[in-house]
């Protein structure tokens, strides 16, 4: 049975998912703080293959360098007894006051200094672990009030940003590319980069746009009512999928981050047959971690966190197993015959055709008949989705 | 005063907005048809400058090369008479059975052929009226069914299509530009390119990427819970706003199409102010159209539609006297310089400094104090939202 | 296998939803006209037990009476010749020009008038059918303009005119009740009675409110970002659940009208659970039609029509069979009494006991350890969650 | 000018708004703890008449009787020097570990007891301090996982409580009235009465409904994309608005308690006209506190904290002067009149009509004519959303 979680199945959870405390917006914390070597010890156990962690869930903001080094070799230690590794690393730019206002955007400028500089320290840490996805959520990078922020000047400041940062890793050699994490509010009024497309659109303005793809998050897509298997398929197109947030949202509501699965499921499952099944000859269209950016519920105790862990994964074998049968199945083959989903992939112009020739040929035009497609000429898109939840719902 | 328009104002309407008969999703036509020469006529009194249309707002589906004809030259004698202008065209890939699952997207191949033919017809009308934007909204191109859609062959096809019409009107030498209109979803459930975003960051796939911009409307964007004038400073950012379609949306739900102002008052004053202050030394930011596509409502009759046509320009109109007001008030510089916001405009590094410089100033970050940023050193962006919505009441 | 729908299983389907022809509000028709005569035995073929309908979806509004009643002889023909039965009738007060405004609460007094009379005359058609349930959407009553409705002028002629109507089918000795239907927005901009709350409220204020009831959809609610499942329950509670309209929905987003469980998959998964086995030990909480109210998509052809009323009752069924298994399951019986679920059904009070007493017990409150709440007592909620959705994929 | 709040105004903050120190989901506080007594006098200086708060407001939970005494002492004595009064007192049911699946509806039988007897206490607080209005948010009254909550046992136990409470001030004497507050989710995923019309529809369900009403926000509608004023006007109309909280929100998404106006403008212009000239002959339609529960934003230190404070009074100021000008203005009064606003308080019926003298009637139905309706008899709302605007706007 497949549903066990192996290292092979390339699963990583953020040390401040398993570690979060539970305090929300409106109540204090309902768990203790969890300590990072334990969270490595617990992972490994059940399967994962990855931690990662933003620098402040490892050591705190104010912590001396002593301090710091003191965690970061502690980690390192239960890395080592473990075999985990930490396959990608993010900065902490918008807990701390001093990021009220953003950190690469914030309007004052001493703040966007020092916020570059927190990032160097922590890309130095990334590479000392080894990771290879430094992820760049700017959560704080966004205004509530429209006459608060030019919008225009924050792109240029965070462009100026990546790009230094770019030099840098360049520079150093190491091994690492970024990943921009968006998001469209919660906690600003309105975020900078809301979706994954305003992402992969600003990444093209950038000097080195090679170094630099997107993080999407299931629930951040999904806050704005937008389809994430969609999304993923376009940053896939545009080859800029180098990490993903994989997590559950029931709808347009605040930042859910519940366990995958638990929430828009069928959107799950897309994602999931897109993900392991979407590349040449059904091979995965993505290949790197499947990572797990999600809350156990305040309502749980510690056992309760690491049901959820683990549900994380079930959920995603258990989709994994359903589309794969879905994809095997002759009748669904037969049923996306019919509805021509591949057919899409042949060209609409005929080899070497160019707009003469089709304007030449007339039976595209001139003598097309468009009336059987009144009363006929069924896309049979309804059959074909009820074979697909029927497979979700292992009842084929 | 200068709220009565005029030609400068560069107001443009839709012929399907004012010729809209009111048939909605759940009832019918309550307007009968409106001509387009009687259109063109009342816009001309009204103090619009400019037409736009869908090539079946003139003519229908089905008209013979005659009747085709006939329209357009109705079309063109009132243009004349009255000075009004044609400055975009757009071509109806939405509304026949034969588009029912999109036209450069249709899983059907012959679908994809038929399309890219009306479009190039179009564009040879388009190229006759000397409209110098040809808006793309795909609103069938999408999917209600994950497994219905490969989402990354659509693009390719997408990106096929835009190519060879790009080729098209190079070599024909028409004085025309592309402006893909993005939405997130209806008619289809999720429709490709949702966002501004996504639209942005296909753009930068293509062939000729100069030839092709965006044509973002206020309400798409809203639709999906997006800060429309945020949206806009992207595209103005990433030089990419070709045409703009104004109207008004009260919140995520059906596409409304209100009335431009009607809708999100506070983002409606924000957007003036960026486009009409937003350039360098308090230019405009974009000097197009101002174009409005919008429906009047389903309750009103003739004299509610010409109502609604002037309301449209009315709300403009008022809000740039007051975005005028507002940047020209002494306490709103004062509470900008406050605020900071244009110190984002200040580059986050000093002239010609590196990392290394960055790194080598301890002030930026070492010897950094972060504390006082805790009960102190606060923005005053509710002071200063408070004075921006004053003088969008006009209490100032 | 229980997975073929019989009469037993109570389906019934709108005549407009399989007799939908496709026109919305960016496209015209892309099939015909379905006559009544072959829906009704088509549908009794598929295992369904009933049929609803609007007065126009039988007859035109412009029908002469003697259209009127050739239309309801041939369909009380069809209803003999199959055994199919119709348990509900609806007046369309929507479609027309006339309700541009509303019907109950059109600003027209005129226009009011002519609603209650329209429907006066249709409940005599619903008595003579044998309907025992008589719906009232007000999709039209409602605004887009705050100013243009005084809502509590509304709300007084909407009870004006359930008032009267309850006094008409009281008075003739009908065997009819009726359900409101809530709906937050689409076509209006706002709608009275906006969700299924809204209208519970608005039904105690009448003069006979255990003859009124709700009659919720499923999309509805959704489209509010509400929980159907919590909403549903709380009818049941304040046993108001005199029909109910299923179909699915992704979202909030313009009324999709999927097919039920097309749209979010883990609330229908709740939503059959607590209709199947939500009242005493486990028997139905509510014995009525199973109604489909949803569109088959716009995509589809005849085929299509009848795949997806198909595939309503199929995935019925089907999530039937998988809430029996849930219920059955000793494994999920377990984390249900660990996590309390029934706990909710003991009093909070001891038996007879005041607030005095209450107060008088010290160990309800000063000697309460709140203490172990924080790192301890767990709910164990995503354990359970992950048991519901293992049966909901056929896991275990 | 009428701009400067006075108490015959009847402001009120909560304490918790004014004294929010700034920690939100994703960072920690920015502002430090704001004193009580500082509090009230600045409120008073500003104009306020009014304070509220949670018990844990204004001593912490784990405070002993000596502390909880001292606490109260000093509020009272700062309430003494300004002449400030408590019109409304809240409990705290949702920060503390021990509630976090809840108060009167957790499934912990145990916490239920303790939560009740916690309010008691608080109302023999309230009682004291003279507040008539005991306000019930039960925001963690709900759940994530719709098999993790029996909602008809919950509603069973909130009545319950409910009920006991009733009991308890009609006993005592108390001169308080109870207000409970919908809110659809956050922060739990979804929550219990979600929207007002739930609520309203739950109080029926009690002993005695009349000690119960609603404490609407602004927001919390608006976060389910509702129309604030609709739903005031809906409670109005039911005799419930016992109380209200004004704040601001910018569309469907998480809570953002923005100052009252700095949201959706237009609809906080309309309700400012429903409460001050919606009731007979134009008088206020509400009498009692404009209650402000909004949050300063976490960008602004104390001094944007009490220019937020003034900032909801000056919107509500200003949006009141505006509403009277619109009410006043001759051109609006026809306007409204084109539109038939005020035929909606016309009855529908003729006086003494019953349903056989409207069968009578033959003009009202076989004699009406609907087909001027078809391009005639516009209802000119457009036209009158202009001018409503136009006052907003203050350009008339």
């Amino acid at each position: 049975m497949a549903l066990e979680p192996t290292r092979e199945d390339k699963f990583s959870f953020g040390l401040w998912t398993i570690g979060w405390n539970a305090q929300d917006q409106f109540g204090s914390a309902t768990r203790p703080h969890l300590d990072a070597v334990e969270a490595v010890n617990k992972l490994s156990d059940l399967g994962a293959y990855g931690m990662t962690f933003h620098d402040n869930d490892l050591f705190p903001f104010e912590s001396t360098a002593a301090q710091r080094r003191t965690e970061i070799d502690r980690l390192k230690g239960a890395l080592d007894s473990t075999g985990l590794v930490i396959p990608m690393v993010t900065t902490n730019l918008f807990s701390h006051p001093v990021f009220k206002d953003g950190g690469f955007t914030s309007n004052d400028r001493s703040v966007r200094r020092f916020a570059i500089r927190k990032v160097i320290e922590n890309l130095d840490l990334a590479a000392e672990l080894g990771a290879e996805t430094f992820v760049m959520w700017g959560g704080r990078e966004g205004s509530e009030y429209d006459s608060a922020k030019d919008i225009r000047g924050a792109l240029e400041r965070y462009r100026e940003a990546v790009n230094l940062l770019g030099d840098y890793v360049t520079d150093k050699g190491y091994n690492i590319r970024f990943a921009i994490e968006p998001k469209p509010n919660e906690p600003r009024g309105d975020i900078l980069l809301p979706t994954l497309g305003h992402a992969l659109a600003f990444i093209e303005t950038l000097e080195r746009p090679e170094l630099v793809g997107i993080n999407p998050e299931t629930g951040h897509e999904q806050m704005a009512g937008l389809n994430f298997t969609h999304g993923i398929a376009q940053a896939l197109y545009q080859g800029k999928l180098f990490h993903i947030d994989l997590n559950g949202q029931r709808g347009v509501k605040f930042d859910q981050d519940l366990v995958f699965g638990h929430g828009d499921l069928q959107n799950a499952f897309s994602l999931v047959d897109l993900l392991e099944n979407g590349g040449p000859n059904g091979t995965p269209a993505y290949t790197g971690p499947r990572h797990f950016d999600y809350k156990p519920s305040r309502t749980e105790d510690i056992n309760g966190v690491w049901d959820s862990a683990a549900a994380n994964m079930r959920m995603y074998l258990l989709l994994k197993e359903r589309a794969a049968a879905f994809r095997a199945d002759p009748e669904v083959q037969a049923a996306l015959a019919f509805s021509k989903v591949d057919e899409i992939n042949q060209p609409t112009l005929n080899p070497g055709e160019g707009y003469d020739a089709l304007i030449a040929d007339t039976s595209a035009y001139e003598d097309f008949d468009a009336a059987p497609y009144f009363g006929g000429k069924g896309f049979g898109f309804v059959k074909l989705q009820q074979l697909f939840l029927e497979h979700l719902l292992g009842a084929r």
